[in-house]
């Protein structure tokens, strides 16, 4: 998507290797005319796949994943990220370790919101080892829905995440791909 | 705002005296065709107040929040919940207490995304004890910037919170006020 692929390079800061940061335009500051275009992005690109909800991860997905849900005309879930762990028939739960905040959390859903005939659209901001993404899978499949596919805005390719998801046949559609961020070079994935 | 109040009636569940769930369409579920709803009413109300920028709460101000902003054509600014306090001249910071989850968190916001000329609308989904619309403000009138408005979808009207931004005099507009939630009715203010 080349809009964004220009405000990536104009407005991203490189802090290392690994880390690209995009608080003035996707995480902190949000620039809503570009959440717009991604909303139309996604939901032009998964417009075949019968898609009923779309889902996101609390709380940076939630912006492109409202405006993709809203071009689907479908709901937006937001997985709750929850600190501890509940013992309760009413909800689903995945464990998963957030490496920025080296923290575990457990995405939470209510069971109110998924049944077995969803195909479910997973949206988050950032692809890297995937954690958010199997949390978010997990969830879907132990109530017996369908992954239809997941949206990505950026996807650091450099890392495990998008490998994994490819090699279990999962439908992964990045707007962004980073090949690289040495040198303070950010490098696209041609 | 009747279709909001509609839905409120329809699909929120009262808890007890002081809680009204609507997991369903605002918190967990999100309904995107209403939060699009939400932005043109918002938008609309405030259009001659020069706003700046949408400010709101992460995570569930940021469905309407982006719409909001997406309307009005300023951008979003998503101020972060932080568990911890920092010390740090690039921040501004302000502790707000959440009832309902019975915790302390510093809302967060980067200098980067403020400055004294700003006139900033906050949009939040709930206003009880205004707890969160105190930090909010505190943390634009420390950066020299104006509250140009407050944006509140669902107003407990029988908490302290709308009564303290009135005396204080500040411009709120909340799309439901609900005046009592006793025994299991909801009953909103005329």
């Amino acid at each position: 998507m080349k809009l964004l692929k220009d405000m990536i390079l104009q407005k991203g800061k490189v802090i290392d290797d690994n880390i690209l940061k995009v608080n003035s335009f996707i995480n902190h500051q949000v620039d809503s005319k570009l959440m717009k275009e991604i909303g139309l992005e996604f939901a032009n690109h998964f417009k075949n796949e019968e898609i009923t909800k779309v889902f996101t991860i609390e709380s940076s997905g939630i912006a492109p994943a409202v405006m993709t849900s809203y071009e689907l005309d479908v709901p937006m879930i937001i997985l709750k990220k929850e600190t501890s762990s509940t013992l309760n028939n009413d909800i689903y739960q995945a464990k998963i370790k957030s490496f920025t905040k080296n923290k575990i959390y457990n995405l939470t859903l209510s069971k109110d919101y998924i049944s077995s005939n969803d195909r479910i659209l997973i949206i988050d901001d950032f692809l890297a080892n995937g954690e958010a993404a199997k949390g978010a899978i997990k969830i879907i499949e132990d109530a017996g829905a369908t992954v239809a596919g997941i949206g990505i805005v950026i996807e650091k390719s450099f890392q495990s995440g998008r490998a994994y998801l490819d090699n279990l046949g999962y439908n992964v559609y990045s707007l962004a791909r980073i090949k690289s961020l040495k040198e303070n070079n950010i490098e696209f994935v041609d």
